[in-house]
């Protein structure tokens, strides 16, 4: 993405335009529903499992769509990015199919397992330290040398354009919601979510939900401004980074509420989704359901859309297993 | 079910019925597919996945066949069965949609979570001490006193009924199969496989798969007898029981053959499943593909079924996990 003195808000048509320019890389994802669990909530869920999508997770879509979107001039250069989860997979797939080099800068100290699956489809990793000093500074230096193009893993229009693809489904595969939940990390998903509902469906509620540990996006929403966390720990990992401009834009305008889940809370919530639904699904995930346990009035009747977000564990390091 | 004189073998009609009968209790569960799996086996593999069954296994087929076809008078009484596993559960679960008496006789050494899992569907529990001898004297003792109605977990016409009803709708959900490949145990998903498709496609091969560790119906197969195991230990403790006569009637006339797959082929295959599939699933499930992957002349090539029967495993203990 070009720096730009303004900030560029995607519209429906972006979201439009990428949903048919992805749609040959993607999953169109199923939706799974659960007696028990509605049952133990007294809403009815609709789950929307990006666990099940290529790369084992959302990302793919707003990745592929940058991927996607570029000239062929452009193209020719790649693309770059730092990320140490689901973004760095998904653009080495996305550039994989597209057949373009993807550098990821990644932390030495990066599962073996996510780095073995960004080269397995055709991502070279340069390793940095495990500091913000370290990322920025290798990253400058690979996005000079190669002159790709930085896909930013969430504060980019043309990732939040793909992200809003997801909704989208989910509108089309259900027969009318009432609300639609989804983690919120740097705010990708749930800034999709904002594009394609407050577009389409305007009527449903849009809530997010976060770890208590991790809890900056509840803190700016009740603040009124982006406060970004300094280091949070949390086992729903996907989850520990911070808002930007442009997610805070559909953030502060368009979600309903933000709520909170403790450590334990999502770890139970991973654990009965993965015992009753028979799906394997990261922790971040888990924190949606985990709040509407604790937030029964809230949701008690109404048709929801619950967004899995991915389904990349370590399964030798499952949050219930003692170490 | 009534002791007759001479075996009776159900036919294409018993299992259309069945399908009526259960259709509202059941899922009709969905077809998965695998890039990642038809590459590693050279392939096409469809996924049927029982694992997201009701009760969490596909037995919940046979259990409600038998005991939705209970006259009112018959009903009254109940039904009753010996089972540690997932056909305690699914009897449970059609007896309690039912709402008559299910009695399960059931070792006292049986996980606390498969109890509590009876329990939850209506249930009662008998417990006995965890040797034959036992399980048949205290079973007889609770048969005596209910007058409820034996549903056996495998080698009964109506069981083998129900379970046929899975292979139907893996046909009508692809487009043309060169073979089925299930596990085998006592031989009630093969047996209802057979049924099924003897009928409605006997073009199709039928392989079964089941572990070394426990391969009488693999040595039953090559002998022409039934051989009985004593007390196989196996990760897949699903298959541990042997075919009876009703299952051996199917395996000796429908089987194309029986592959077997060692304790360490079987943990590999379920672990990359969870890990490339997202799904949660039970050892025996993986003994299919453990055994595509050893056997890949035979099977590539070919449009495959495969059976994903059951996801009810314990979380705690996944035997990947150092005890």
């Amino acid at each position: 993405m070009k720096d730009t003195a303004e900030m560029y808000i995607p519209t429906l048509e972006d979201m439009l335009a990428a949903h048919e320019r992805i749609k040959p890389h993607i999953h169109r994802t199923p939706v799974l529903t659960s007696s028990y669990f509605n049952d133990l909530t007294g809403a009815e869920l609709f789950f929307k499992c990006e666990n099940f999508q290529k790369a084992g997770a959302f990302k793919v879509r707003g990745a592929s769509n940058a991927v996607f979107g570029l000239s062929e001039v452009d193209a020719a250069k790649g693309v770059c990015t730092h990320s140490s989860g689901n973004h760095a997979l998904s653009l080495s797939y996305a550039a994989g199919r597209r057949g373009i080099p993807c550098n990821v800068v990644m932390p030495r100290t990066a599962p073996e397992a996510k780095k073995a699956a960004v080269r397995g489809y055709g991502g070279t990793i340069t390793e940095c330290e495990p500091s913000t000093s370290s990322r920025e500074a290798v990253f400058a230096e690979v996005q000079a040398k190669t002159g790709g193009d930085f896909v930013h893993p969430y504060n980019d229009p043309r990732v939040i354009a793909g992200q809003g693809t997801c909704s989208r489904e989910l509108l089309e595969q259900t027969d009318g919601l009432d609300a639609v939940i989804a983690p919120i990390g740097g705010g990708g998903m749930i800034s999709g979510t904002c594009l394609t509902l407050s577009n389409l469906a305007p009527e449903v509620k849009i809530y997010a939900a976060e770890p208590e540990q991790a809890d900056d996006a509840y803190r700016s929403f009740k603040a009124g401004h982006i406060i970004a966390d300094d280091a949070p720990e949390t086992v729903a990992d996907g989850l520990k980074v911070p808002l930007k401009d442009l997610t805070w834009h559909f953030v502060s305008n368009h979600v309903t509420d933000i709520f909170t889940a403790s450590e334990q809370e999502i770890i139970d919530a991973m654990k009965l989704t993965w015992q009753r639904m028979k799906i394997v699904m990261e922790p971040s995930c888990a924190v949606p359901l985990a709040t509407i346990l604790k937030n029964r009035d809230v949701f008690a009747g109404e048709r929801v859309g619950v967004v899995i977000t991915g389904g990349n564990v370590d399964l030798d390091k499952l949050p219930w297993m003692k170490s």
